[in-house]
């Protein structure tokens, strides 16, 4: 499971409930339920992530769903590793899909001898995606739940994509995780094509301000305090203080843009305006 | 389980080390965590909600227990569906036992055989609780855990109800979700007898402030940033913004009382007071 | 598992899916995930007061790790009551292993065959000490994960300890729970040796100021907003307020100290002054 319910109220719990009665014995996984209300990138971000580390035959139920009781459709896929997913068709599942081949076999969840009656018009996750993923979990055929669609008719997601200006790469951030580090939409692939392999400093640019930060491995690399860019877990490029919170001192949140250069080049220009400083008429 | 423990502290996760030691194999699902501390009537509406979709042979274990380690009676109930409740006396089981159709057999919680010992004085969760509710999960006799107790005994509770006040029906908030939707102490068949099938547009009166709200099904079903009033998965009607979050606009919690009436009703007033602006002398 | 992931990222449950994927069948108990980002202390203090609890079979995969990535060992160890403990060897385990009679085999888990590859230098929770954990709850040999290791030169912690100040005993805040119940580094054999048994009332020295606390048994001992000191049901002493919320009223931390003495001394104290205020010239 992976949803925008939180765990305070028991939108989660009760999913579970439904899982745990109509696919008993099935175990499940709280992937999480903390995505931001309705933000379908983080979701996506996220479940994109976790897809490497789960069990062979898992059910993914993924509900971040803010047009949930309009008309966007409910699906649920088989991908070709054996595994499924049951969401709604906003492009939340997509990067998942994508990572995994793409979808093998889609329908439109639309059984009546699965959709549970009467059925809310606010809690698809519920009333149609988690009996649906219950009767996947308990081994049931895909076909039973509704008409087949076409894959290629499944609504993709928009990601921020990373851009140029000045001189700056503009990244975006995807995720602030606990620890207050921020994951940038750039993998470390990325990073080492844009700056080099070789590169050990990055100027960043958060709105007017100009920091510096370290290329390192891992948070002790740098001294306490100290600001360091790391490939973290899942492969991005993350801003991190080690042992600090660089999403309190940033005061950025999922979706801020971040501005990275070389700060060699950096350096060069400090270096003229330094030069400038000292010959105020000249140059 | 639901609880008013949280997930931060270990309690829930004591619980259910207790409950995965004395009903091996038996699954947990955590409802919520998330009661507010103490706020038993909040406790019960959102067991109340939940029951409708455990498991057939569910033992529930409830506990926001404000009077822990006083004479409040710990007790343990079975209902004729066949499911066991076990909890506080002190009104917290009370409306999902009635939605039950009333508990068929009552103990109290006395056995030293299940009680944990050493017994904290402050937490019957893990030493009292858990170890009844893990007893009936494995398969024990209701009977074991203590004495009988006369069902008619048990603690009721005090709901808030709905009232008149002048022309407006004043209701209370249920509860917040994590959306920020305000769910109210009044189902829809009550709301349509209230207001009738056909009310489109519903005067909220929260503090001196009036708002204007849609009755819809669905947030979608209003455009973005607008309110309206919808029954909600559990049945009860609801205030929510579509993509916003009402409970942060309005600065109301549980507890709080929101008045309503027809908007229709309003325009005549303001009507009213329009003309009377126009004639300041007459009428 | 006892970390201080939270659970609004992934983190707790891709390494829930780790567990899944290597140990099917193992149920998984979330003691906390709600550790104070860093704070070993809090963890193993946790983790102390959970394992009197825990399944016999346990195995405690506990991770709090902000030396993650650098030269502290992972490991892997055993106790005499045929539990297992994984964790970075920071300190964290050590309480744990300490009150099962200590650590009886105790590996350093290097082998490339447990380990996930490619290995995070951020995020060992998932790539190394999950699989150890699903490999010894799937019933795999301690041995397989790595070489062993003396026991002895685990890293100890270093718990804050009691001190005497003027007349007060200093003691220091463990943890705050969601009630804002302040536990502190004393238990009640402690505190009673300290105040004796007969104390019923000690004066609470928080920064500049005092307080006055009942010693009591359980919060209705103490009438609605009275503070009190009670054994905590893990046997520490705990600061609480009866429906009311201590933590929030001291705006204390885990790791503040508290003041305490005799109530009684101060009482003569406070006949001292009056006298003194009583006659401003003398003694």
């Amino acid at each position: 499971m992976l949803t925008d319910f939180g765990i305070v109220d028991d939108f989660a719990g009760i999913c579970h409930a439904v899982l745990a009665t109509h696919a008993p014995g099935a175990p499940v996984i709280a992937l999480t339920h903390g995505v931001e209300p309705h933000n379908i990138v983080q979701g996506a971000v996220l479940l994109r992530h976790s897809v490497n580390f789960l069990p062979p035959n898992a059910v993914v139920l993924a509900v971040v769903d803010p047009g949930v009781g309009t008309d966007r459709r409910p699906i649920a896929a088989r991908t070709s590793d054996g595994r499924y997913y049951v969401g709604p068709d906003n492009g939340l599942l997509a990067p998942a899909l994508e990572a995994a081949g793409g979808a093998t076999h889609v329908v439109r969840i639309m059984s009546d001898d699965i959709i549970l009656r009467p059925t809310s018009a606010t809690f698809h996750g519920r009333d149609v995606f988690a009996p649906a993923a219950a009767h996947l979990a308990a081994g049931g055929e895909l076909s039973d739940l509704g008409p087949d669609l076409d894959a290629a008719t499944l609504t993709p997601i928009e990601l921020p994509q990373l851009r140029h200006e000045n001189d700056h790469l503009i990244a975006t951030v995807w995720h602030l995780d606990r620890f207050g580090n921020m994951s940038l939409n750039i993998d470390e692939a990325g990073f080492n094509e844009a700056f080099g392999e070789a590169t050990h400093e990055i100027e960043l640019a958060v709105r007017h301000d100009r920091f510096y930060a370290s290329v390192r491995r891992t948070f002790a690399d740098v001294s306490a305090g100290a600001l360091l860019l790391y490939p973290d877990p899942y492969g991005s490029m993350s801003i991190a203080i080690n042992q600090g919170d660089a999403a309190d001192m940033f005061r950025l949140k999922p979706g801020s843009e971040v501005g990275m250069r070389q700060a060699a080049s950096v350096a060069t220009d400090v270096a003229a305006m330094a030069t400038r400083a000292m010959h105020p008429q000249g140059s």
